[in-house]
């Protein structure tokens, strides 16, 4: 698309904005409802074209529809009654929440419905009456189109404003306009650091700058103790091989760093560990670029001093990703920030502590993550108060006795971290508060009854 | 001070943290309470100090030492029962707010006590378990380590651990290397946009971003009405003569911007405004700086085109303030972006529209704002629903028959607007809501109920 043809679509976005905030919650809410069975009705021809374009299984497919079409029913029930804008009904002063306009979604290569085109930025938008601008990914640029006449044929069928929803393509230029546009007051991102960082930056030093709620992932830190190794050993590897080589590693909750203190137990952990990744074949992962990434970080790993690599069932295809093993040690791991990247695939590194200090000393030093997991027996975290709270610091769920990878769609769902997990800890990507992100509270002051808002009236 | 003492200052912050946490609610709010009842015992010597340094006169001061205590005991009294985490609790999975981290607190030149060393930005960072370091303004540094002293007493009192509040002086660089500093996670500011900006640009450029919410002021447009111009000019002169000049014009929701439709009615109000004005006479600003600032924005107007400027009781004393009238036409206005910049002072500008469509025009053109004011008859605002939600647009708070000036302090307070009103219009300054600014969510998964924080526990 030219930049003409963007105008276009941002003008539209813009004079759709100022009907779109008026349109009642119900009929936003129907909107919402119909664009889910719009999406039903496309049927197995949706699923075929996604998985054709990312190499994702028609299983697994099936199942993230029906988390989409979950999440945009749930954000349907969720305004439908109005509560959502958290009216505060003083005498004379009453305050609600207002949405902020047109927001920019990018979508994320390994959610082709869940996080992309009608995915849960775009849901949630929608739903507290901002229209949304979805920049389709190049990388099921096919199904997100499709997706996207399915939306745009709901926002018809429900009589949405003309310009509620578009769909644009383009390289990443086009994404940059978007971002750096007057007519675009928030962005939702769901994919790497760099992509998130750059949309970040980008948006900070417009003129007017704006918000980016960027998900940006993490390497999940899973922290074994003691007395868990020893007896839950077998049970806890198995866990974790499979986490870790779940949908070919492609999850931002990929369990990539495994913390233990030095132990007998710890030992014969990494040797079912490796026991466990030995039987997992390698996959096809999403397109030819991720393949390589990956790759290259296995290599780049290959390269540091101190860490011993082990690669399962290499094979040489290309789009393939094979699991693999790092381990190290915990001083090792202090001193090279190489360690700490996330290597997007089914790979795992686990970490070597000498004792309880160094580990600490570790959990200070991690950056931002999604969720960090805990596996242990109630005698591990006896008087661990101050263990649990520093863990609690670096991020946004915290697990016990639980694989990181499974994200719950629900209210007390918190799908963000700190820095660099997310570019906003104060707000998620998943469950319902994820409208927060798009709107902000506003005072009347002095106003009569009939000029307020409805939900700000007095009751009768 | 020199970086060594900052540096000792920031490693106590980051210490005093990990305990601070988890002090208990009650104990928190009991430190608050002291922090009230200490301020309070520095009795009139603080009064005394506070209008020396910034010429306010003491009934004023006095007022805001009120606002101040009420704003200490109303943060304990929000955190005491422990609902301000907002928990959510379902069966697996709980979801509570847990605070940033240290927090720095830049205070504000005109309100020495309710936004400076113990306001509301530290008032509400404490109440929620951050840390905070006051940069002390330099405009009224006596009165601001005088207040820190009574935090101090009151933490020593109360046991809170050493380095949860800290008092810090220098110049801007010193500002600068606080917000730089990996231990700070969040910012509070109140002040200029050029203050403000800098900050946020700086926090930003952070290898891990944090966020800063300055509250940088505006012009607070004020819309006039036909009917309310025919029925009621005197009544609203009055009103906006004393909202320009209260406090010298010296308050961020000054009313800078008038704006109504060429009529007798608007010609009338216009002569009813200069008459009000000439009777208010010059007050002492709050310091040289200030004043030199005033009079610079007052002849950068005096030198713009179709602005017609009168300068009412003009005197020679270098630190006074004057009231000054502009008024000039909406074509004007409009492609002259150097009449919608704030001149912080008595000053306010009349815009005198051709019809309703150049009035529309200018409000789509115009700047985030803390407020904008509506002088309307119910008949003015007939069938005016798409008009009020334009104003909604590009403010915090909107207005009906009533002045900007006077921010009440409840939770149906928003204070903050869109960019550059302040740098997060999700966010406000004033009022319970101000303690969202340092939380953010943290979901427990699969956690047992002894590890569970107290609230996040099945209810007996």
């Amino acid at each position: 698309m030219d930049k003409k043809e963007i105008n276009l679509v941002l003008k539209k976005s813009e004079k759709a904005f100022k009907i779109y905030r008026d349109i009642s919650n119900v009929n936003r809410a129907n909107f919402l409802r119909a664009i889910a069975t719009e999406i039903e009705i496309l049927g197995h021809a949706l699923l075929d074209t996604a998985s054709r374009e990312t190499n994702l299984p028609i299983t697994r497919l099936t199942g993230e529809r029906g988390r989409t079409l979950l999440q945009l029913r749930l954000f349907a029930d969720l305004i439908e009654n109005g509560a959502y804008v958290e009216p505060i009904i003083e005498k004379n002063l009453r305050k609600m929440l207002i949405p902020l306009g047109t927001v920019a979604v990018f979508g994320s290569s390994n959610f082709p419905f869940a996080y992309s085109t009608a995915g849960g930025d775009t849901a949630s938008a929608l739903a507290v009456g901002c229209p949304v601008i979805v920049k389709g990914h190049p990388a099921h640029i096919e199904t997100s189109r499709i997706v996207a006449g399915a939306v745009l044929k709901a926002a018809a069928l429900t009589k949405m404003p003309d310009g509620v929803f578009a769909h644009i393509e383009g390289d990443i230029d086009v994404g940059q306009y978007l971002v750096k546009h007057p007519v675009v007051k928030a962005v939702g991102f769901t994919g790497s650091f760099q992509g998130g960082k750059a949309l970040f930056d980008l948006a900070n030093r417009r003129k007017v700058p704006i918000p980016v709620f960027a998900e940006m992932g993490s390497i999940n830190p899973v922290f074994l103790f003691e007395n868990a190794l020893i007896n839950d050993a077998e049970k806890i590897s198995t866990l974790l091989a499979d986490s870790v080589t779940l949908g070919v590693g492609q999850f931002c909750t990929n369990p990539g760093l495994i913390i233990g203190i030095e132990s007998f137990g710890l030992t014969n952990f990494i040797n079912l560990l490796k026991n466990k990744l030995k039987v997992k074949m390698p996959g096809a992962m999403l397109h030819q670029g991720i393949a390589n990434s990956y790759k290259n970080g296995v290599k780049t790993m290959l390269s540091e001093k101190n860490v011993e690599i082990t690669i399962f069932n290499h094979d040489e295809t290309p789009i393939n990703g094979f699991p693999v093993l790092g381990v190290t040690n915990g001083s090792e791991f202090l001193k090279n920030k190489t360690l700490h990247q996330e290597i997007f695939g089914p790979f795992t590194l686990v970490v070597i502590c000498k004792n309880k200090n160094e580990r600490d000393g570790i959990i200070e030093n991690l950056e931002g993550q999604l969720t960090a997991s805990l596996f242990a027996e109630p005698s591990d975290l006896k008087n661990q108060k101050k263990l649990i709270q520093a863990i609690t610091q670096i991020c946004g769920r915290i697990n016990l006795n639980n694989v990181p990878t499974g994200v719950e769609v629900t209210h007390a769902m918190q799908h963000g971290g700190p820095f660099p997990a997310s570019t906003d800890s104060r707000y998620g990507a998943v469950g319902q508060s994820a409208v927060l992100r798009w709107l902000r509270p506003i005072s009347y002051q002095n106003f009569s009854e009939e000029l307020l808002p409805n939900i700000l009236k007095n009751e009768k």
